[in-house]
């Protein structure tokens, strides 16, 4: 990292400001030669901001302020610029070339945060909550990834590999006065350290799903036979005509999502093309589409048009659960207003979508089903990433379990859990390898 | 403006950073109520960086930047603190409702420009300079604005200003001593003043049109009768496949618009349907789109299918320039690839799209006359609204040359000189009204 990178820090578009940065060693060497203020930048005290003009040669190009943050005080590190240009993509596209003539290198995707992990002033957890916090789609959820960033987790990540590195030194204590045959801890004791060790990082990984829902959203899909009313639903769900509808079946030919939100998690809700064999080349993409919607649902509502039959649409329920185990899947009935009064009771989800009955008793099932899904996210939100490692670590330490009761060698043990260990420390990227960094900064913009 | 807004100064959408602005009394006290770093914002220099927390009671928010700009040290000429937070859409929200919660008002479209305005840090013409450049869709175009902000147009408005106020007070001289029968200076020297004043107003508002040019691009409209090849011609000029070209004449429902650079000027070229009678209603919605396109077009091109005949198009060449006046509008031969060789020579502009021959002396062509068109702007780019006022400024230093020339009273030339002074004085903001302030403001968007 010995030279010196830039990039459009600030979303790409029209706007009061924009603002460039530039990071590196020569930071302030490249900015001031395209600066001419009061002041030259390379005797500025850091964390101060200086008014000037941005020149080519003779040539302006705009009125801008400069803010100074010398290293290490900055957020990758090194010696940041920060250039706050008016909001307008050509005086950036000016600037930014002007200052790649001056000596800068354009930075890749993610590169200023890759500079801030590189220097310790991030670990990975925090790098990915960063992401996590600009593409949120939850108000709960941005504020998950808030509380990651800040070193929640990273303590209490660290906290539990000091807890296994400690298990570690007790086994291997216990193997340096082996010969003495006095046995320091009892195998119990250490058998139920790796046992709560075991836990945290099940419980820690399987809230991945929890974190997904927070991070992407709840999502819902409307499956069922055609004409069972799926598009009225959608429509009387978002209280509002998005989906055109119409008697003649398959209608809907490409699938419709929309987002509603409940105590601000985002809720997606999927309109899908009728399930049935159909031989329109149109319809037939509309439902595969269909199913790798379905295949991302939390919730599966099958849809049933009571009047044909309450049962009518039980073998496709079926079929979905059978086909789509992650996700919950209920039945609901249709049309009941169809129904005489009395005929109505029996069934647990019952509606009218094209009369609205019923329909903000099936909005709070759905609420109530997605904040129960979401209430385990406490102060993380595991990726996959992170729930592959702490599933790999959990693999180790039953295996560590394993040697235990097999009253295995102490070196093995040992050498077991301090595997678990390395295998957590992947997590913070305490060991990281390029193929990994590439991998989480793939996800991140330019200007990041 | 006793209260203090706040808005998202920077484009809205994904990115590494974004900006929320605030301004007026009460701005940093706003902020430290919601900010929690190693120091009080109300106690710090201007132009200083703090790092620290936006918080909600105990509710970390985000890790944020916040630089305080002191007043009068400021855009606005208020206090303004800039808060830096991570570049989410719902972080960005977040901190909005929080400051909001906390005393701060919503800035309206413009918002703070208005108050850098009404401070007198920007008058209108570097205003009017702030939206060109954010909206710029030529390098020239915004390089040339960018001098308007600096100032250039204000200074010279502003010694015009001054030597009309001097001839007034020339005249009013004579006027003083008009008892004692002296001429202290003669009619004909102030009619030369006069007359350059005049020429100086005119000189202005007329390069509005090659400012337009330079704002939106040069626009190049392409007329012909159906299958003359505008649309072919039309892919040739963009060097790809934009428009669909079949042998089917009216297949160019709509009009189809491309920008391509040429010398960093854009040329906005626009294919239009095939002008003639046609009874479908799609096929006319585009004939009236094409209407409004030829209208606004500083060059149309004729397109006129040789193999009929030369002088086949001769017609709608004619009625093409009595319709848009303010066009040029030029004949092209198209299709001289089917002509025989000794043939060709008769045609200034003479092509085969579909071959694509002398293309490249056709856009050679078009980008001569875009860039002579653009020559005349230097370092003020004239609006609708300058134009206007220069215009009228003119017409009362011409009705003033009319007094001096009927040699009439002293008062009412120097009345009359005083009226065009003030209507100068429109343009940079000296005298305005809030509805010409209104009028402005409402081009700009919030957060600027």
């Amino acid at each position: 990292m010995t030279d010196t990178i830039t990039a459009l820090a600030t979303p790409p578009g029209n706007g009061g400001i924009s603002v460039i940065r530039l990071s590196g060693p020569e930071s302030t060497e490249i900015a001031d030669k395209v600066f001419k203020g009061n002041t030259s930048l390379l005797n500025v005290s850091t964390h101060t901001i200086h008014y000037g003009s941005i020149v080519d040669a003779d040539l302006l190009i705009d009125q801008v302020t400069a803010a100074v943050f010398l290293n290490p005080q900055s957020y990758t590190g090194e010696d940041v610029v920060e250039i706050s240009c008016h909001g307008g993509p050509l005086i950036v596209s000016q600037i930014i070339n002007l200052l790649v003539k001056s000596g800068a290198r354009l930075a890749d995707a993610g590169g200023f945060t890759k500079r801030a992990f590189l220097n310790g002033k991030l670990d990975l957890t925090q790098v990915e909550a960063v992401a996590d916090m600009i593409h949120s789609v939850s108000i709960p959820g941005c504020q998950t990834s808030a509380r990651q960033l800040s070193g929640n987790f990273t303590s209490r990540l660290s906290e539990f590999h000091a807890q296994l590195l400690d298990i570690c030194s007790l086994v291997e204590l216990e193997l340096d006065f082996a010969d003495e045959d006095v046995e320091l801890i009892d195998r119990k004791s250490i058998g139920e350290k790796i046992e709560t060790a075991i836990d945290f990082c099940i419980e820690l990984s399987s809230s991945h799903r929890s974190a997904e829902i927070l991070r992407s959203g709840y999502c819902v899909g409307i499956a069922g036979y055609p004409n069972a009313g799926k598009s009225t639903l959608f429509n009387a769900l978002l209280k509002r005509e998005r989906a055109i509808v119409s008697e003649t079946p398959g209608t809907t030919r490409d699938y419709l999502d929309e987002t509603i939100y409940v105590n601000d998690i985002a809720v997606r809700i999927t309109d899908t093309a009728g399930i049935r064999e159909t031989k329109d080349s149109i319809e037939i993409d509309g439902l595969r589409m269909a199913e790798s919607v379905l295949d991302q649902s939390n919730m599966i509502l099958v849809l049933n048009d009571v009047t044909i039959s309450p049962h009518y649409s039980n073998s496709l329920l079926f079929s979905i659960e059978t086909k789509y185990p992650g996700a919950k899947c209920y039945l609901v009935q249709n049309k009941i207003d169809k129904l005489h009064k009395e005929d109505r009771i029996d069934y647990p989800l019952s509606i009218s979508a094209k009369q609205n009955m019923f329909i903000n008793d099936l909005r709070d099932f759905i609420e109530r089903d997605a904040m129960e899904s979401t209430e385990r996210c406490q102060d993380v939100l595991i990726n996959q990433r992170q729930a592959t490692l702490l599933d790999r670590a959990a693999t180790e330490l039953q295996n560590a379990m394993q040697l235990v009761m097999d009253e295995r060698e102490n070196e093995l043990i040992s050498l077991e859990i301090a595997t678990a260990a390395k295998t957590l420390g992947e997590i913070t990227g305490e060991t990281w390898s390029e193929e990994v960094l590439n991998n989480i900064f793939s996800r991140f913009c330019i200007g990041k």
